[in-house]
This record gives structure tokens, sequence and C-alpha cells, in this order.
């Protein structure tokens, strides 16, 4: 039997209880996988009293978690505190710093500080495992890093965040409103009691980040995600895509287009055959498009307790048999530099619904400002009719140009017979 | 730069002429993420002069592949032969002996002579990839392998091959018959000559007895498999199928019972609900339970040039990075070695449609059998009338022993009101 591998874990909340749990309930496997046992030995949290349902006796306690990188006995640093900033940043810093592989579900550092602790890393010949980073146990980082490790990657696309893909399929089944529907998740726990970091799709762009510089090969770009949430999407426009044979779904997206790298993250409209259209309430996705493997779609668990240990205790695994690959899938100086596209110049088909008074010549003035800024209509769809009264309008777009597409919709808006600010959502093949 | 990593290709159909192909047009990308160039410097295939559409000029040629693992320029053996024997075997076998790592799509081989294989490479330190003998394109292996190396697995099932899912997907579609649809697939290629490897389910097995050795981490057992293919399923059955909420699927599942292993290759009745049931077409899909990380579903092409040089190529960046996993999982001391299970002891639920003469008396007959045999319904369903003449009667039971199942069948079969062989599907929930 070769020496145990000695891990020292930050935080004890989900995150790092279920590691522990894991490591101990699931001894056996992970010995057999690793070559060797893999066992915590030092952990720190805020509160040493807490109960937590789990035992700490017999490990090495640290109020500050930093000291766990100076800590000889620990082979491997776990840090599952979170935030981007704070303890969490300090004790990546110093465990790589220190020579000591770190493992983290931290997207937030990663996304922010993944520049810096990739290249720490790589002059410190140190792991860095984030398999938990994005969509939980569901091995997507594993996939797209070594398994489609050959392939030039097209797209990278995925439903990132649970609890948006929670309140939109609780919209879609029930017709019910967003603000009705999370206030509901925010009680059975499915959502924050401060909610925007999930539902203004800051979450999705950290895990976003992270998949293109993966799927592209290139430093880790969070500043260059567009980022738009679902606070937007009303009942009307879920009946309206279901109508039209979609759903709508918060996707993250990274595509190589002929100007560069788009990395956006906003509600779609996915077409119903598209595999990802079908994965519903807290269930992740991700698909990739390589051009010799085509398209893989994963899907699975995207958060918890259990998937999370999953994904890290894999990377410890992956630690403990000395399997080593560069953060983002190639050393510092084999990554690319193809630049970001700003969301201006993105091309593609739009939804958008009007809310427009029953009135003759309505439709012409909105029409005619579509035809000025070359935007072509693919289909219209108005409802009900009510005459004097705010009714909606449906149109889908042709493919056309986001800044075209915006110019219109401002226009658009301006016109008094238009009651409400549109709805405008993008259409994804999925 | 890192030395380039020699590659010796034996048999250039489709999987060894894709690894060229990959490694010449995305030899930029492959470099990057094996830190060292990946080269072809050696093939053997058996009609030197026959035009393969790409270039052999300045490769070392052999015709004996064999030849291949005792070039001393040739770091790694990439085995595209095919077949369990023969030249395949001989070569897989002299390479890992000369101590080459082998990389290889050969699922019958691995299947076959995996446990000597294994042993051998273990012995020798060699890696053994074989990424592509699974489902293709799909990182299925790496991601039972490695991705969700540290949980105890419940279950593994999977649509395995594209011919199989391809005809009943053709068969639900138009409502036609086996015999004609597999007709149109051989006209059109998707099916071959001699479609008996593929329809009756020797290379779902095949690739099932792959992934229960990696999900179980135990010696790879193709022998006690047990083996249906999907020549008896009849346009009458899909039908059934839609109407009833459900699709048929020719699927491998290894699950882990008390009493042991089940591995089992037969169609099933999925329910629509569940993922797997929505994989159509061509497209293979890998489903494993973990304890921790859930359900985990990966779909994606199984076959073809371009999916599965992404595997073998993906397996060399492997090695090009030394990253090494032993072939289970585990290494040989370390593998399980839980019994298999009998098909005899599965328990589930089962589909069953009878032809009966449509007289009075003979649902009678066919639910005290069933009775006697202590199976009970769930539920039934009589279509048409038709006195004197066969109708078709369809039974769904509630879970039950197969061993009662067919014991029951048989007396069922033997009534003179039943006028043909009972169509039985076993339910899984996918």
């Amino acid at each position: 039997m070769n020496r145990p591998l000695s891990v020292g874990v930050a935080g004890l909340g989900t995150v790092g209880g279920g590691v522990l749990k894991m490591l101990r309930d699931n001894a056996a496997i992970v010995t057999a996988r690793a070559g060797r046992p893999v066992a915590v030995t030092a952990v720190s949290a805020r509160d040493r009293s807490r109960d937590r349902g789990f035992s700490v006796a017999g490990l090495r306690w640290y109020d500050d978690a930093v000291a766990l990188a100076s800590d000889p006995g620990v082979d491997v640093v776990v840090e599952a505190i979170g935030g981007s900033e704070g303890p969490a940043r300090h004790l990546a810093e110093a465990a790589i710093a220190a020579g000591k592989p770190l493992v983290t579900a931290n997207k937030a550092l990663l996304a922010v500080h993944g520049g810096y602790l990739s290249r720490s890393a790589e002059e410190h010949g140190v792991a860095l495992g984030f398999e938990a980073a994005v969509a939980g146990g569901i091995p997507a980082i594993k996939a797209l890093r070594e398994g489609l490790s050959g392939n030039r990657i097209a797209a990278v696309m995925g439903i990132l965040n649970g609890t948006c893909n929670y309140i939109m399929t609780q919209m879609r089944e029930h017709g019910r409103e967003f603000a009705e529907v999370l206030a509901d998740a925010q009680k059975l726990g499915y959502a924050e009691t401060d909610p925007s970091f999930d539902i203004d799709g800051i979450d999705t762009a950290h895990k976003l980040a992270i998949l293109a510089a993966l799927a592209f090969g290139r430093p880790v770009a969070f500043e260059d995600v567009h980022v738009e949430g679902i606070r937007r999407i009303s009942a009307a426009d879920i009946a309206f895509a279901s109508e039209l044979g979609y759903r709508i779904k918060l996707l993250g997206i990274a595509r190589r287009t002929e100007a560069g790298i788009e990395t956006r993250v906003h509600p779609c409209m996915v077409p119903l055959a598209a595999p990802i259209a079908r994965v519903d309430g807290v269930f992740n996705a991700v698909v990739a498009e390589g051009d010799f493997a085509g398209r893989v779609m994963l899907e699975g668990r995207g958060a918890g307790e259990g998937p999370t240990a999953s994904a890290v205790v894999a990377d410890l695994i992956d630690i403990a048999r000395n399997r080593l690959t560069p953060v983002w899938g190639a050393s510092g100086v084999a990554l690319s530099s193809e630049p970001a596209v700003p969301i201006g110049s993105h091309i593609g088909a739009y939804y958008l619904r009007l809310m427009v008074v029953d009135r003759p010549g309505v439709i012409a003035d909105v029409t005619a400002i579509l035809r000025d800024m070359g935007v072509s209509l693919e289909s219209m769809l108005q409802r009900g009719r009510s005459l004097g009264e705010a009714v909606p309008v449906v149109l889908v777009t042709h493919e056309t140009r986001e800044s075209a597409m915006r110019a219109a919709l401002d226009r658009i808006a301006a016109l008094p017979t238009v009651m409400e600010a549109p709805s405008m959502i993008r259409i994804e093949a999925g």
C-alpha cells in the first residue's frame, strides 16, 4: 500500500462536509481508485463548536484557513469556503505557493482570479482541480479538458444554474409568474434569500467563463461575458415559447465565430427537439461541439452535497494518482489569444413580444422599423383582439445582427402604440 | 518543446484513417493539449497500394501489424484492426509485452481478452487506452473511470449500438416492421451485410462488459452477460409502447443487486420521461448512477470516423501527458470479486403481448397462470374485437422474478388459444 494522501479541508458547509462524508463512506472504493488511502487529517471552519452532523474528532483544527497551507501534514488543500475574495482567495494562493495541490468548488474564485491562480499553479508545478466548480456531479471539466482534448471546439453551452432552471420549469408547468415562483423557491430552500447571484446570471457567467477557457484553451475572461438574468421572463413568454415549439432556458454559451469568441449568458428560446430543451428542474447540462467528436451532451445534478463531493473526490483521486493536466488544458504559453466578441456583434434569430394598442397601422409601424434596420421576419403571431387595448404581438426574426436588433427595439419601444418595454429573447439551436 | 510522441497505427480503415486525419488536421491543438507533438510515424495495413483518400508518404510501412510493436521508433501503438482474435490480439499482446502503451477501439478484444491484457499492462506498467471502444465520441470511459471514481455505482446502462437505435427509431417513426427497416439500413450503409453482430446484441454486450468492469471495479466478464437482440421486436410492440408512454430501446444494463452484479442486453420499455428514452437515431447514451453524484447521462455520437478518432486521440494525449489509470480503474489486486447474477434472478416489471383467439375464457386462463406463478398485473389492454380470430392482449406486470415470469410464459405459450409466441419486453426505469 502506498503512502496515504493527506487532505486539509477549509470550510465545513455543504461542500466540505460532503467531502468528509464521501471520503469516509466510500473509503474502500476511493483507496482502490486512488491506489492509496485518501483521508482528511485537518480542517478549518469558523465555528469549532457547531454541530454539523459529522464528527471532526481526531482532525487537526485551524481557525485560520490559510494555516492549512503551511501544515506539513497536509498534502493537498480543499478550498470549500466560497467567494472570490477573502480567506478563499488567500488560502488558494497560499496553498499553491506552498507547492500543494489545490482542489476547489469555487467558480467565483476561478472566474475572477483563475488567470493568476493557473499561472501560479503552473509555476509551482501543482495541480489545480475544479471539477466541482461547474455542473457539480457531471464530469464536465474532465470531459472538455481531457475527453475532447484533441477537438477544435466550435461551441460549449450549458444549463449551469439549477435555481434558474427550477424556477423556469415551475413557471412553465404551472403557468405562474416569476416573482411568485421565486418566493416559493426561497421558502423551499431552492433559492437564496438574496437570489441575485443566481437569477441575474452571475453564477452561470462564472461557470461559463471557466468552460470557455477550457473549450478554447485560452485564459479565463469573466469580464468579457455578457450577462442577463431571468427576472424579466414572463409567464406569457413561456407560454408563447411552448406554442412556437421552444423552451426558454437560461444558457451560458461560448461560441467560436469568425471574429473571435462570443461568451454570453441570457435566457434563450431552444427548440424542443434539442436535447438540452428537455433538461428540467434543478438539473444541469453541458453541450460541447467538437469538430471530430460532434455534439456531446452531459446531464446530471449540478449542485448539492453529494454531486459536489463526487467532483472534489474525483479531483483528489487524480492527484493521488499523479494525473496532472494544465489548468486550462494547455500550458500558459500554449494558450490561445483569440479575441472576445462583444454582444453587439452576435448574429442570431430573435423572439420579440410587444404589447401594442390594438389599432390599425400599429403592425405597419413596427415592421417598417424592422425593415429599415435590415431585420427580416420569419413569422408573426397576433393573439386576441380588443380594439383600443393592449394585445400581445409576437415576432420571430431571421438571423440578424444584435446591434441592428437593439437599434430597432429602441425605436419600437418609443412608438406611442407600444405599451410596455418589448420582451426580446434570443433563439438558439441548442 | 518536449520530445514528440511517435505513434504507430495498425489498420487504416475508418478508425485508423480518422486518427491520421485528426492528428494532422488538429496538430496545433493536440500539441498544446499534449504538451508535445503527437505524430503518426509508422502504419500497417493489408494493402499498401489502396487509395484511402489520405497520404501515407513518409510513414514507415509494415505489412505485418505485429512488427509495429518492435519498431524502436514507435512509442505507442494504436490497434485499429478489429476483431477479438488474429492480428489485433497478437499486436495488442506484443505491444504491451514490449512495454509500449496501447490504444484501441476494439471492444471485442477487450470484452474477450481484457482480463489478460489488463494484467499484462499492469505488469509492464503501460497504459491501455480504450475510450473509443465504447460510445465513440462520448468520453464515457473517462467519466466512469475518473470522473465518478469516488462513487459507489449502483448501475450503468446505455444505448450502445447506433445501428439498433436507428432501426428502432425508424420503425417507430414510420410504423414499419423490423425486416423492412433493416433492409433499408443495409442499403444506406447504416447496417452491415451480415448484421447479426449489431442486431443480436453482441456488440452492445461487448461494450456493456467493459462498462460494467469500470463501474464496479472488477475484471471484465463478457461470458456473464445475458444477450438478446432486436429481431423479435415488432411494429405492434413499438406502437403499444408509445400508447403506454414508453419507448423501446436496446439497452445494455449492469446493476448492483443484493446478490451481485447483473449484466444484461435486451430490448427494454423505458418511460418517456426518462432522458434516455429520447435518445434517437444513431446516437448513443450512457447513464451512470453514483451514490454521491446521482444520475449522470452522457449522449453523443457512438460511431464513425470522427467520434472514434476523437476518443483515440484523447487517449494519446493522456499518454503524452503521462496520465496513467489502471485499466479497470483499480489495480488488479484491488478489483472487486462480486459475483455475477444470472438473468433468472432478475427482478423487474414486464410487458407481455399475446395474440389470442377472441373467445370467452381466454383471459381467465392467462391470468390464472400468472396468479399461479405469483405474477401480479399492473394493467391490461385489449384492443379490437374479432370473435374467433387472433387479437392482441397487452399485459403489464408489477415487479416479479424473471424465473417466475418465464415459467408463466411457457405455460401461456402452450395454451391452445394463444396463437403466436408471446412477446415479452422488460420494463426499465431508465
